[in-house]
């Protein structure tokens, strides 16, 4: 099967612009000193996760107890569960863990942790619980600073439940778009969670794990002193939010689109693609950073982009291709978009988003170097 | 099972609320003298389907041959695949006439409609196709005055190919608010439409149906003279953008996420809940309109709203609660969150888009009125 004969629309991976993606990553936290611990929610794919595994990482990170029950299933053992945990989900985390799973959950409020100790008094299982860290304001956690930290390990170490470690996600990092706000960031990220782990230390809590990351601060970091993994998961795809930021090139990009171009409007100069938002999904994080791409980026079907045009609009099952406003002129206007771009062409769109692009879909079609292209399940659902 | 023990997040649909809203819009259609043709993609789910079409529909609209696929091999044999069709897609729509299934295709461009000629004189396959109006310019579809409409009609009358009929689609509607302009709208979409079978007869092409439709138009036209049927899709759950858009208040919408509450940011306000934006989808829908619900309006678990919060952030796990800023004040923000909404509470979100939320989910839980639920399975992918 060639690209040009798949249905559309696919989602298509690059297999050598994974593959750097992996080695890159994998290789600069080897050489700053930490275990890399991939954010699997990401792509959701087996094919995916072994390889980042077999490049080095030290165990994953899941956003769902599915993804968990998934991945232990596929040979994984070593699991993060990053969502502070709801306590109505321990007996299904419980079952994981009595089948030889080492699930790590995470709270980061008292009520959560009496909760998993009540639970742990009942069943008499065995639970590794992080405490999530606040190093950035953006979401959940408990600042380093507040009483509160304490307060969750004190009451799960009197529960007499193993106090993994401290993790922290500095995702504000999304918004930031230089070099140096980015390392700032990542320093703050680490800090924050180095002290945590610190206080919690001084109170007799071992607390040996210090997890942070965001794809952004893990690839500015410059020294990451008293951590001992960091996670990421949109690297191993990279896209144009990130793109934005800074730390990916458009040929970086590994995830598009396939597409077929199925009608025009010739007076607006818009192409019509079989990609909708059902395939590009709704995210529109380019939106309010730098370079808003619409709804993704159209590339010629061997990756080359199309910077002229964007994707503008999407419906359901409907995109529209027009030309970019910030290069709106002569070159893109002048020539008649049905000759441009013929019923049946087919194109590649860059999303702006992996995670929410890749989840729409129920498989991936993984395209290597030779143009051979070998399907790739993935998952959705909790 | 009752609501309160589902894992989440999950999708709920209120079964006696959407039983209304197929009721009321049928009844509508009955009214007006014309048939009523649902567009599946809303659900892609049999259960509703066979709703629908026990309330009195004829035949269904789709936007993937998945749909086409599924629903046929559940029993479904009149089905419009309202997308204009890729050339490369028509070996699969060969499939389904050959076992029976009476699937009309849509073109709107003369490279289409030659392209199934051709497909047609090689195969000896016989496809119905109907050809696409733009009676409004926000997507695909032949403006009903154009030449190009009689041109793409002599194509397919020249392959002895049946024109079955003029479909369009009022999108636009879904930005208007007033009753007066939607019934403006559903009028021009009705006129449009008709304007274009009368110039297609005049040329002796038979074109019997005049298919129109939009949720807004389809509940605001007043005359539907001349049209033979009526599609809508979202009308069947409902959802935040058509509450703003003034075509059903908040209790008729059918869909929600239930969600539970997984943490806080006491000095923000914010209660952390276990439903992001996978589980809400990225659909900001509700951004530009008269009121801006973030990722979705939460309600307590029988259904009430909490009219002075919102989701206001999503990350992909986790839900962001917050006050919602129109109502911001006392009531709001005088009360410990933690108090409000302590850990474990369960919320149900209604959603921006029920399209976009339903698609994030493998399945419905559907919910009697004893409390009773059910799952009904759903499906994605092309």
């Amino acid at each position: 099967m060639m690209l040009d004969l798949l249905d559309t629309p696919a989602a298509v991976i690059d297999i050598p612009r994974m593959e750097k993606n992996i080695a890159l990553m994998q290789q600069r936290m080897n050489t700053l000193g930490v275990n890399f611990r991939p954010h699997v929610k990401t792509t959701k794919c087996v094919e995916v996760v072994r390889a980042q595994i077999a490049a080095g990482a030290k165990g994953i990170t899941v956003s769902t107890l599915k993804e968990a029950e998934a991945f232990f299933a596929a040979g994984v053992v070593d699991i993060l569960y990053a969502v502070g945990i709801d306590p109505s989900k321990l007996s299904r985390a419980m079952m994981l863990r009595k089948k030889g799973c080492d699930l790590k959950l995470v709270v980061d409020n008292p009520a959560a942790a009496a909760a998993v100790g009540e639970f742990v008094r009942r069943h008499g299982v065995r639970f590794e619980v992080w405490i999530e860290v606040d190093t950035d304001g953006h979401r959940s956690g408990i600042t380093p600073g507040e009483d509160t930290l304490l307060e969750v390990g004190r009451i799960l170490q009197d529960a007499k439940i193993e106090v993994g470690g401290v993790l922290t996600h500095a995702g504000s990092s999304y918004e930031l778009n230089t070099h140096e706000a980015l390392q700032a960031l990542a320093e703050q990220e680490r800090a924050g969670c180095v002290q945590a782990a610190r206080r919690l230390r001084d109170i007799g809590i071992a607390c040996e794990g210090v997890s942070v990351g965001s794809t952004p601060t893990a690839l500015a970091a410059r020294s990451l002193e008293g951590v001992t993994e960091v996670r990421a998961g949109v690297y191993v795809l990279f896209d144009l939010v990130m793109r934005n930021v800074g730390v990916c090139a458009f040929d970086d990009i590994a995830l598009s689109v396939l597409a077929t171009v199925i009608g025009h409007q010739p007076e607006k100069g818009w192409a019509i693609l079989d990609a909708g938002w059902m395939a590009m999904s709704r995210d529109r994080g380019t939106s309010k950073q730098s370079h808003d791409f619409g709804y993704g980026q159209p590339c010629m079907l061997d990756g080359t982009p199309l910077h002229d045009y964007i994707l503008s609009g999407a419906n359901q099952e409907h995109g529209i291709l027009s030309p970019a406003e910030s290069e709106y002129g002569d070159a893109s206007t002048s020539q008649d978009i049905r000759a441009r771009f013929p019923i049946g062409t087919k194109l590649r769109i860059l999303p702006n988003h992996a995670c929410a692009t890749g989840a729409q879909f129920p498989e991936y079609h993984a395209l290597q170097a030779t143009g051979e292209l070998t399907v790739w399940q993935r998952f959705y659902g909790w």
